[in-house]
């Protein structure tokens, strides 16, 4: 899984500073990953002590880490509609947070995000757009001025090759996600695939996430934009919080 | 399947019509749906009488039709990418077909289409993206100077609720499209589900299809905007064909 990167304190720090942010009665969106699953074992905590909340997974992994905590579950769908209660706050995860608008470096930005290391993407980036409040939880080696990290792309099996031209026409590089405990590609929780596209360093994050967005056959790709509300940067000491 | 609109002899008139357009040596695109179908018929008469064409089917359905009429197949991953043949001419049909530029109602257009009614628009949509030239098959019925049919959208099972808000925000009324002959909705041939959405009359249709691309959980629309190169459309004594 996505363990590279900081060390695990600094992502417990970012995780729990998150998970302190839930209030009484909220509806929560639990994220993917390492960091997030620190917010998700913190919040269980809170359960534990009394705190009423009601949590809605963004993967099978996040639903069973839940499930081991103690957070009771709704399904996305009992979530957002007409008549349910909404979702509050999402905490999650980022494989890569460019920095916000201002270019000082020592502040961690609420710019767009990269996400889908764990090819989760897809339904992370469903449960972040319907909360009211969407919470980053990174340590420091996730932050950068410019966002240059590959952007994993959801992809319907057939649309393989049509998306890899796309991409190519785009500038990116493509390279299908294998899988490491199975033969042959990883397949997503929806049935999918994944390709890992390599850009360089991305100066238009919203004309890039449009164009994938708009290319048939790519499901959902990696790019949060305009999403975040708040970010907190877990370090070996504290934790930063930058927020919109 | 969509056999509703227009007489079987336009429909056979604009396949076959879009048919004879197909040179020796093509891949072609082969679309879904009941005016299709007579186009693969008649590219499967000409590969009986010695045309050397090998089909990319947009559907099981249109698979299976092709095979019937034994036109050799590629995977779509066969026929694009690095090295591959590539696609020469997609045949498909449409739900509505909007008119072309100037308003002369008498003449067919070369706008954008609504796709979706058999539900295999993801594929219709990469293959016939993907190909050098796209012909629409159509009957009369399916003319309309602006596009007013609703919109189908295939939807990740998780995002069906959240899909749904957001196709009410963009002003339109999704209906889940419930199957016939099983309990329940319709899953398509990629295993997600369709959410039928009314907006009215569409005046701009590249705007809601970016607004319905860039929603989370959509998988894909049924807005084809700048795709078709030529228009076949079927009467009761002839063809008429309208080109880009």
């Amino acid at each position: 899984m996505k363990t590279s990167g900081g060390s695990d304190a600094a992502k417990r720090r970012a995780g729990e500073s998150a998970a302190e942010a839930v209030s009484d009665g909220d509806v929560v969106g639990l994220g993917t990953g390492s960091t997030a699953a620190h917010a998700i074992r913190r919040l269980g905590d809170r359960v534990d002590s009394g705190l009423d909340v009601r949590g809605v997974a963004t993967s099978f992994a996040s639903r069973e880490l839940a499930g081991d905590c103690g957070i009771p579950l709704l399904d996305l769908d009992e979530a957002v509609g007409p008549g349910a209660p909404g979702i509050d706050v999402a905490i999650d995860g980022a494989d890569q947070v460019a920095a916000g608008g201002e270019g000082d470096e020592a502040e961690p930005g609420v710019g767009p995000l990269i996400k889908g290391g764990g090819a989760a993407h897809a339904r992370e980036k469903l449960v972040d757009a319907a909360a009211d409040r969407f919470l980053v939880v990174v340590d420091p080696s996730k932050e950068a001025p410019v966002l240059d990290r590959s952007v994993p792309v959801e992809v319907l099996p057939a649309g393989r090759s049509a998306v890899a031209e796309a991409v190519r026409a785009a500038g990116g590089e493509p390279t299908l996600r294998r899988a490491e405990r199975k033969d042959g590609p990883v397949v997503t929780d929806n049935g999918n695939l994944v390709l890992d596209c390599a850009f360089g360093e991305i100066d238009d994050p919203d004309a890039l996430a449009t164009t994938l967005a708009t290319t048939p056959g790519a499901v959902e790709h990696g790019i949060f934009v305009g999403l975040a509300d708040e970010v907190h940067v877990g370090t070996e000491t504290g934790v930063r919080v930058a927020r919109r």
